[in-house]
């Protein structure tokens, strides 16, 4: 067993733990940061991802600038209803545009980047235990990839460790609060390689469903369907998923681009939160304490935007030597978490169909989409939640 | 029984009714408009109001200007969330105001005009019968306040008559859609002597459930309480009413002013729309077409839209005669009034807390306040939304 102390210990090097180690090494704040899966493992696993305006600033500020040459930048994005489709013009709005970059390109520059910067992170460690984080010394013991055992001594724990977390159960039962809300619907989701069928992403709400089309490379595509909970994707041909695609966003002449599907999975999601986001010497961000529906493009810049108070939370609580400036930090990050969440739900309500839903939620549904297209304040407002509010202040 | 006949016969002398009579007179077009009230019993019931600027424009454009004497101009509303308040300043926002104006002055207003001008409008009417409106030639036969029989000939029937409105069964079963959503709970609506406690509308949510203070002349004051649906509103004492109203408002100081309660009363609501608007020689304006929740101050504001476009098609079917133009009607109405159904919707679902809500939903009704009230782009929303959008054009 090897023993090491280390100022903050990160449970998972996914973007938000390794976002962090970044923002806390550009503090002069040491960090390890450690994941049970490959780093080649992560790097293989196709996330897609659009990142708002701060979230590529983010990276932008010492990470990398590869999103200026692999990324798109999207300065609107079409809501197609019932086959007419509406642009909102996010810069026109707002001033501010999305970039479409998979998170997993997200995680690749900070992966690289903690490597130039000599940042300590080990990834495919196994049988990982957190102890002690209601004491003054919690620990964090791994097993390495290369089978030798360690402990590490830690001044704050930090589980960033996704959706499954082990870290957020450690928050004492009588104390969590759970939140969440399954939806009657998952996506079924593609890759495949076609050239884009539109240059920004389209959400379309159909009498058959909805359907988002969106965009990976100039070759490689992602698009996806409403579909049942457990529905099987992989029962469908080709030729149906095409046909479905087309069906749920034709009108005005459009045409999919189509092209061999190589990748199709079902995503079924909810939508969660766990407070408190901190609990004695450990702190929670992005996926290890809310998930969000994938409709509002939300889940990564929530993270980011944990991780960004965060840095500042640990920098003044290890500065201080006091443990209670880590509850500060929930309520801070909270605020923005429940705007995302609402939004997130919002965006899944108004374009979703449910089963069973009444005639009344669905023309009156029919009016929301019609106020937030065609009327000034209803873009504009979309518009800015989508892009994201600025990450400080946020309330008030 | 004595017969004549009008191109236009008016069901209903309410708000719409006589407004609709107003624009007719103004194009040159002849109508008869009947109420089986009385013109005293309409001028006593009290019935609260806000008007957008446009329904303000249209009042001034020839009824009366005595909205800028007897009203008051409100350019922003508070929305007060736990004991906080949060204005939305109609003007800054979107550069309108709206005017608090009891819809009973409204009625006044227009009665005065409609006398003044040499309108036909006969109150207090019984026995109304409306036949034939799927022929070239439909009737409306009443028994006039003296008691004499008559039998209007019509070119074109509008029922303007209201939320329990008979016209509207005109439209045969087969073909008419009926669109309802009820409410779990309703409101305790009060009248009191008091001064005004606030300059403008307050909105509040809080734990004890919703409450609106409204204001009405200098000296009169209206209040609202989230209630049950059955509630006794008489069971309640003058001193559990004020501390109810008080708590739910409490915060930063601020305290009601109170007084004795003249009038009580229970209001349950539902949102409800039928379609189409129009069959054969008949058409439908305002509450006989839709009613909404109050919480947006829609359903006057609503009744005035649909007959703006309303007298328009009739003009222009008259015209023309013919009588396939009244089918205009309806989509050009039903874009506004599916918006402010849905306005109507949000507001109610975003201010109460309806019994049983789960804790995902109180939280994100809280962050979606939250971003209504203090975002840029949440607040103009609203205050759109709210002020009324532009008359015409709407859609596109």
């Amino acid at each position: 067993m090897t023993v090491s102390t280390t100022p903050v210990a990160i449970v998972g090097a996914g973007p938000a733990g390794l976002m962090l180690s970044h923002l806390l090494a550009r503090r002069g704040v040491e960090s390890v940061a450690i994941d049970t899966r490959t780093r080649q493992e992560i790097e293989t696993t196709h996330r897609a991802g659009i990142l708002e305006a701060d979230s590529a600033r983010m990276l932008l500020d010492g990470v990398s600038d590869r999103i200026l040459r692999d990324g798109y930048e999207h300065e609107g994005v079409e809501l197609r209803l019932h086959g007419q489709g509406h642009r909102i013009d996010f810069q026109e709005l707002v001033g501010a545009s999305v970039w479409l970059y998979p998170q997993t390109d997200v995680f690749i520059d900070l992966a690289d980047a903690r490597e130039r910067d000599g940042g300590d992170v080990r990834f495919g460690v196994t049988e990982v235990e957190v102890d002690g984080v209601e004491t003054d010394s919690p620990t964090v013991r791994f097993t390495d990839a290369g089978g030798e055992r360690h402990e590490l001594r830690a001044t704050y724990v930090v589980g960033a460790d996704g959706s499954r977390s082990q870290c957020r159960r450690l928050v004492p039962e009588a104390r969590r609060r759970i939140y969440g809300k399954e939806y009657p619907f998952a996506w079924f989701g593609i890759l495949c390689e076609a050239p884009m069928s539109a240059p920004e992403l389209i959400y379309a709400q159909s009498g058959r469903g909805f359907a988002l089309i969106s965009q990976r490379t100039d070759s490689v595509q992602r698009m996806y369907l409403q579909c049942e909970p457990d529905e099987d994707v992989h029962a469908w041909s080709e030729d149906q998923i095409w046909s479905e695609l087309q069906a749920r966003v034709a009108g005005d002449g459009f045409e999919l681009e189509t092209g061999p599907i190589f990748e199709r999975a079902r995503l079924n999601f909810r939508s969660f939160v766990q407070e408190p986001m901190s609990h004695g010497r450990l702190v929670l961000a992005g996926d290890a304490a809310h998930t969000v529906p994938p409709t509002g493009a939300k889940g990564l810049n929530l993270a980011l935007a944990d991780v960004k108070v965060l840095a500042d939370v640990l920098e003044q609580a290890l500065d201080t030597q006091d443990v209670e400036v880590l509850e500060t930090y929930g309520p801070r990050a909270l605020a923005r978490v429940w705007r995302s969440q609402n939004f997130s739900y919002w965006m899944t309500q108004m374009l979703h169909t449910p089963p069973g839903a009444d005639a009344f939620d669905v023309r009156r549904q029919m009016g929301e989409l019609e106020t937030v297209t065609s009327t000034q304040q209803g873009r504009a407002y979309v518009a800015e939640c989508y892009t994201g509010w600025p990450n400080h202040p946020i309330g008030g």
